[in-house]
């Protein structure tokens, strides 16, 4: 970090804070200019909350240089991160697109859409059992008897399964269940989660908060591999903005960012990403041509019916559009 | 809710959205304007998901009417709720500061900050013993030691003791030593938590979540009174905008909004609100002129040491003077 | 609009409103719900500044239903407007590329990157003579002199120009150099210079303001074409938010959200959607992807020497590849 | 500036880029960390576009520690700034209250209010003569027959005028009429117009953009003072976020902020910060409460008949209630 000091610090304030800094065993870089005299912190000064330092007299700021994350970084690990799925790898040359209803809510409904988006091109199926809604009084998810429902649907039809697991203590039963355990958006920091996903050794998609930075993204991500499970797909999912046409905003440039900073492979979700189904397949388009490794998408055989996010579901016949387009696009890339 | 059809919405269209209303056991109010029909539904339609009707060919959009909280409103509840707390009640005529470090470091740490406060004026401790930190390599808590130290302090000070809970099964050992339970900014639409928080009868603290709106920090209030628990105490500690001078942005906005909304009390966290001690007063100031119950004050002895949040925290010194202003505010608005 | 009653409205509350509304010229229809009435106004309420109605009591808000602008809907003008530059038409099949450097700084740097980007495939070339710089330290623009310069690029190249004007007295100026004139994200607000615009009959590029709604963007280009002026293209070019990783979010969901509103084209600047080079080229694409008619890209010969935007102007090959690519996606979805 | 280099950058690529830095006549400080090389420059980089740098190969970012500005700088001038306006000076121990209706809308309504806000504690009248609205087809404010009135209003009640100027050509005719001169929140960086607005030695009143930092409003007011004009009051009058109840969002924050790196005044709007008269009275109470010098509020004595902002004036007995209320804290907290 680099600490600035005020523009009238005395030099008995600067001396405080070199002696402070290397009281915790780090070196410093001392330059004078003509309006402020900057500390630079040399070392690993991560583990120390910068902060500490804004509270002493003569500091006007500090600013972070190192990057806050290790595991997940390019610049530690530069080789993509290939994640298994089933036959597939994500994150390799093929798109992996994973589709399916926001809710389980019946047998019938289940198996019909993981039927119609299997033979669309769908590589796995997504359906919550556990919901998070907004409201204690909308519906909350089918709980165990979803998950029953998707391993018969995997059973089925052949796709593994991606399904949220909310709190703790539902991870080990969505791992009887599920090939993937879905993190989402509003638990992307609840590090008790974050920490058990890590233990489980599941594959884990880590979906970003709607108010949260790429950068703690990645922190959480960096949560699950320091408990040793390097099984991680990046979810961007769209973010809240002051722009209320469209449900979230789709942060298309986090796309080539996550890319760039990580190695983990990092999908699109383009249904929470606009919440509206007649803007989900141009999305999708735009995703993919960032460089997005795949895709999540909500399918529904009956949006008017469905109980949750009926608005932002693809019929079949749609989705079977999207996949042919994005394919397009992905060749287009030169990807599959 | 109000069914917007687009101006090109066929009668047939409209037809069949009003029947499918009607099949939900509600009733329509049919509007024929200008350039649009619009289909008003009467009769409780909040358990339904709106964007059900999105997906129905012909129409363009819903809007909500019904505010999605009950037991919070103070449409069904006008009084204020008084939560008691120790002696005082939170919410009555005497302004409620709660004030503390931001983590439990060590028994010396705690006491001698505990006792500052409480001399200063305050009328319970705040203090984290399990920390949702960012960073995995970051300071996460002392745990269950910090639990006992609290406890301690209170036993010294006389002081109830305020603590963050972040995950259901932590609910329990939190409320063998707390008064009152926190649910953090991460963890207000966590609803396992939310959930266990509401059976366990305590008194909460919900802090609203940093890119939460004011419908939603009710919205989970709501979660925890569904359980049967009224002892919740809201706070706002600042939002994420654009604006990064200043850590969050405080949303003064939301203290009168939420006294109007709610019958619930409130009180703002000046400390996270700004995140530099240096805006800290005057933003407490702010906050008990616009109408707060409370504040909740990050206080440390030697902030240059602390291990989290040491920027945003007062010295004992500064608390009191802080207590000495606010007291001059409430005393100018009617209050103590 | 729909005007929404309080729970406890009485009688003479609501028959005043209707009152008013009546008085206005306009209808209402009347819908008495279990906990709300609701007051639907029938007929153009536009006009109206309906906050008028919330200073009355027992009003707890009122909604707008019809959408504000007229000339520039698709509702109004279901065809795609063509805007002609050149030869070619925005809006067609085929996609239009505009680039240029950030400033014009020089005869040289200006000839040089305006024959680059000919070369590469660009139809049109963008240069700023006057400069909105947030410092008035910073280079303001070259100002006559510069569009002198545009005007020899455009002999020596035979690209049409594209320059912004800042103020409504640079309109006539700035006409006689240009073939079209762009209004920057700063002044999408600015009524004066939009009318100036409107009536001076030039084609207008109108950048979103980075602040500023869809709605709001339409509202503007709404200014200019109450002035008969219908050649209009839109341009996204990122808002402000949070993410502070990237200079602006480019909003994705813009690009399908715009075309299925309005006919008039519209497309996307990723410079500063995204302001850092290394990403411009994926974001290119995925604004084709996403249906833009075309990209308006910042290209220098020496970025490292740049006056202004050095960090996200591209150099010539990597502006070259842009094309390259943007063309395959541009095939994979039918244009050109 | 702080140049940061890639972890990979090569000594030819650090090299390079320091020779770039002195060939601007600058100096720097090498830092070479265990992750990365620091390179500080030293001198005034303010006029160089930093962004400049990260176009070479090997830099990862800049950071700039100097502030942008100067002559608004409290480091330059550490005493206040006290505006005169008319009797009074701004900034100094009296709050200055500033009262009046959104628009001029007629000779009645105008001397009606003016005389109601004098009689309640105003010690200046505001009124628009120009309104910059979103829609074309809302009332565009009376021109100069607005002004003619105001002057009048000044004439019959002795309250100073303060009213916008939205172009730099009406800056001269507003000049005749009004002593304070307003920059309206969307012309925060309509430099053309700020430019003629320090040209005329006129009080000037500059808003804060709804979407723009604290830093950019120093910028805008940079630029009034770069050409002479010291008579400069800054207005925070909230921000665009994510929270939709409110119109905007009240920055309290912004008050401190801007006292402490500014020693121009600052005034507080809550009529434009809450967007509803219910709200205003107790964010002004907690402006004054953050130490603003000042409140610009709305008031009207027929809202509900209001040509704009209707939603948000109040009427005369709710101002007096506000200006008895708003003495009471300004008290509390020494001042007058």
């Amino acid at each position: 970090m680099i600490i600035v000091m005020r523009h009238d610090a005395t030099a008995k304030q600067i001396a405080d804070v070199v002696a402070r800094v290397e009281a915790r065993g780090l070196r410093v870089n001392l330059s004078r200019g003509e309006e402020r005299t900057l500390i630079g912190v040399i070392g690993d000064d991560r583990p120390i909350d910068r902060t500490q330092f804004e509270a002493i007299d003569g500091v006007e700021k500090t600013v972070p240089i190192l990057k806050p994350y290790k595991l997940v970084s390019r610049e530690m690990h530069p080789q993509d991160t290939l994640v298994p799925l089933d036959g597939l790898k994500v994150g390799a040359e093929r798109i992996a697109i994973i589709a399916g209803p926001c809710s389980v809510e019946s047998r019938e409904q289940l198996l019909e859409t993981a039927f119609a988006v299997k033979e669309a091109g769908a590589i796995a199926l997504r359906g919550g059992a556990f919901k998070p809604r907004t409201s204690p009084y909308s519906f909350q998810g089918m709980g165990e008897k979803g998950l029953e429902l998707l391993a018969e649907a995997r059973e089925a039809t052949g796709l593994p399964v991606v399904t949220e697991a909310m709190s703790p203590e539902q991870v080990g039963l969505v791992s009887r269940y599920a090939d993937v355990i879905q993190i989402g958006a509003r638990n992307m920091q609840n590090y008790a989660l974050l920490n058990t996903a890590g233990e489980s050794g599941r594959t884990i998609l880590l979906k970003r908060g709607m108010m949260s930075t790429i950068e703690e993204l990645l922190m959480s991500a960096e949560y699950i591999m320091a408990q040793g499970n390097s099984r991680v797909i990046l979810c961007e999912r769209g973010i809240r903005t002051f722009e209320k046409y469209t449900r979230n905003t789709t942060d298309i440039n986090a796309i080539p960012v996550i890319k760039q900073m990580t190695h983990l492979p990092v999908v699109l979700d383009p249904s929470h990403g606009t919440g509206k189904w007649e803007y989900v397949i141009p999305v999708a388009r735009a995703g993919i041509a960032a460089g997005a490794d795949g895709l999540i998408v909500e399918v529904h055989c009956h949006p008017e019916e469905a109980l949750s996010d009926g608005g932002q579901s693809l019929r079949p016949e749609k989705f079977s559009q999207l996949v042919t387009e994005v394919k397009k696009i992905a060749e287009a890339i030169g990807r599959s």
